[in-house]
């Protein structure tokens, strides 16, 4: 046992694949770059690789800090380190930012090469398998045959599903986290606002807002204060803000009255500034096609036949985005398949935003599961 | 037993009040007019008015049509009328359109005597126990000095409460539907994101849009979509629209894919043709405001001391806007002051909106609640 420690200063690197990329839609990335970073070292038998998928607002900048920008911690730093849950003095991990992203991987800010401008809305829709697919080329980039495991939280989850379903031979543990076999109507519904939000920003131009020198920050700040909604639960935010009035009482304004307010308006705002909304939108689409049950007549048990992995599948009680119930069903179809499978539901009050946080029986639980994976 | 029928073509009624009302912020509103309709007849002893209280968007127009527009049925039309629960043969029924409404009561879009021009956003705020306030005006006009019951769902629920508290004497039974003693974070946070999208619009113009001859209309529908999410259960959401295709497969556009979303776009455009932006505001700061706890030290039990109605409270098991939990700890506060109060949970997979709809249990326990209110 160690200390856990932090991986240190990284940096990004960069992959070019001149191939194009065939995409689920049935059009093609011509051409494409992926922003990538790696912790610990690839062992000689190349068998000790994790590769770790993000969500929404995640990226490639999974754990350690910049030399140059030290306050910019990875966002699964807590998760991934020396002597952490997934010890990088045992496996070489990857984090990647996924196509269409808006941290340094080929997106709709990126110059459409048929054009000279950037792609903006014309970006092509890309979804789990095609991030997937993606992944896997940087595998072979890297002389990665097999991941001991992919992990991923929410939509990370979901690709880590993916792997399972379209590489089931290159995968040997799969560690689904807060996570769900495709969206619910209410879930689409969220997304749909978050959607209507920015595309109806006179900002938004089309998409092509780059061009403009604008970006819609009024939609893009709207849809994050309604995500920020879902992660959280009705008693953590109650137990954190409950009916606080910041003026100690009602002052009938449309200012800031009662704290809640006041953080949604600051995450939306701090969203606003970094992300980008054409990202977001092709973001939530990934997230609503998702559905690998589709063709196989909406039976998951029938669609998870072809995984092989070994699953961890892990739910926080109080996540009612992507409720226990959800991490259940994969549990169930993959039990139906004689799948190894291990499943826990934590019991916690932070709702889906849990799966970043460092609660010790989740943790303690990611450090077992990671442990006992031979490499 | 008769069958119900409709209480037939009815006629709004208008009443205007030239002595200013004062208002809970501090504000006055120097005179004002508020529609109303009646259905059934005041009795001799005056003493079987039931006072219908109506939610975010509903309107003094509760029961039956109106001769020239005959598919303009009531809100509560199922609840009111002969032979129905709450039954016309038996109660002389008042249905109001609050202050700041903008269904014909004095509001945003009406002049401002001050300035001959409409009041926009220098209309007052007004809160749960100004329109109770009103309310009382206009029984006092109608010759009502205290009413049987008063009746309402969601924010009616609220207004129903604050009649217990405010005109005690006046006010034989509160019948509170799915309701809630105040908000809490979570919904002030889904209050405040609609909020933000109206006040964001470009076409607000401070809320005075009526001068520009344009209405926030992305604002609102995007509020009117937000809220819809909310008064369905996840449960009826998934029953109704599932993830059902409308081209029966992923077309990757940003049109409509799902059913859930032509429905939402539907909802949000059809509410931001016909309701005013600025009376969307001013009732979700309304809801907001309502806590007849807060000058107790939040303590409802202590709020509640005042009350001497006799209470029917109903929740619906699905409903997560205004949950069952919500109306316990309503019950609870009563029964510590040893208050009459009969409460049902009612299983329903109709969310929030189950309080609007027509369920045999539901609707047997007004029907048998109202029989035995001796008038």
């Amino acid at each position: 046992m160690i200390q856990p420690q932090s991986v240190g200063a990284v940096v990004p690197q960069r992959a070019h694949f001149a191939e194009p990329l065939p995409l689920r839609s049935g059009d093609a990335l011509p051409e494409y770059e992926l922003l990538y970073e790696t912790y610990g070292e690839l062992n000689a038998a190349r068998s000790n690789a994790v590769l770790v998928c993000h969500a929404l607002s995640g990226s490639h900048h999974v754990a350690g800090h910049y030399a140059d920008d030290p306050g910019n911690i990875g966002w699964w730093d807590n998760l991934v380190g020396p002597g952490k849950p997934l010890d990088t003095r045992k496996f070489f991990v990857i984090g990647v930012n996924n196509l269409g992203g808006c941290h340094g991987t080929t997106g709709p800010a990126s110059i459409n090469p048929a054009s000279g401008k950037p792609w903006g809305a014309d970006f092509p829709f890309v979804t789990v398998e095609d991030w997937v697919g993606a992944q896997a080329r940087l595998a072979d980039r890297l002389g990665i045959e097999r991941f001991a495991a992919v992990v991923g939280g929410s939509l990370g989850g979901m690709q880590a599903l993916s792997w399972t379903l379209q590489y089931p031979e290159r995968i040997g543990h799969a560690v689904l986290v807060a996570s769900a076999p495709r969206l619910t109507a209410q879930n689409i519904a969220f997304n749909e606002v978050a959607r209507q939000a920015i595309l109806t920003d006179p900002d938004f131009h089309g998409g092509h807002y780059y061009e403009h020198g604008v970006v819609p920050a009024r939609g893009l700040k709207l849809a994050r204060m309604l995500g920020h909604i879902t992660y959280l639960s009705d008693d953590a935010m109650a137990d954190k803000f409950g009916r606080t009035l910041r003026h100690g009482k009602a002052v009938y304004s449309y200012d800031v009255e009662f704290e809640i307010e006041s953080y949604l308006r600051y995450q939306g705002d701090k969203f606003a500034g970094f992300f980008d909304a054409n990202t977001y939108l092709l973001t939530t689409k990934a997230l609503d096609y998702f559905d690998p049950a589709f063709e196989h007549g909406g039976l998951l048990r029938a669609a998870l036949a072809r995984a092989s992995a070994d699953f961890l599948v892990v739910s926080f009680s109080t996540d009612w985005r992507f409720s226990p119930a959800r991490s259940r069903e994969i549990v169930y179809s993959l039990l139906h398949n004689r799948r190894n499978v291990s499943y826990a539901e934590i019991e916690s009050d932070a709702g889906h935003d849990s799966f970043l946080l460092d609660d010790a029986h989740y943790h303690g639980l990611l450090a077992a599961y990671f442990d006992r994976i031979k490499v």
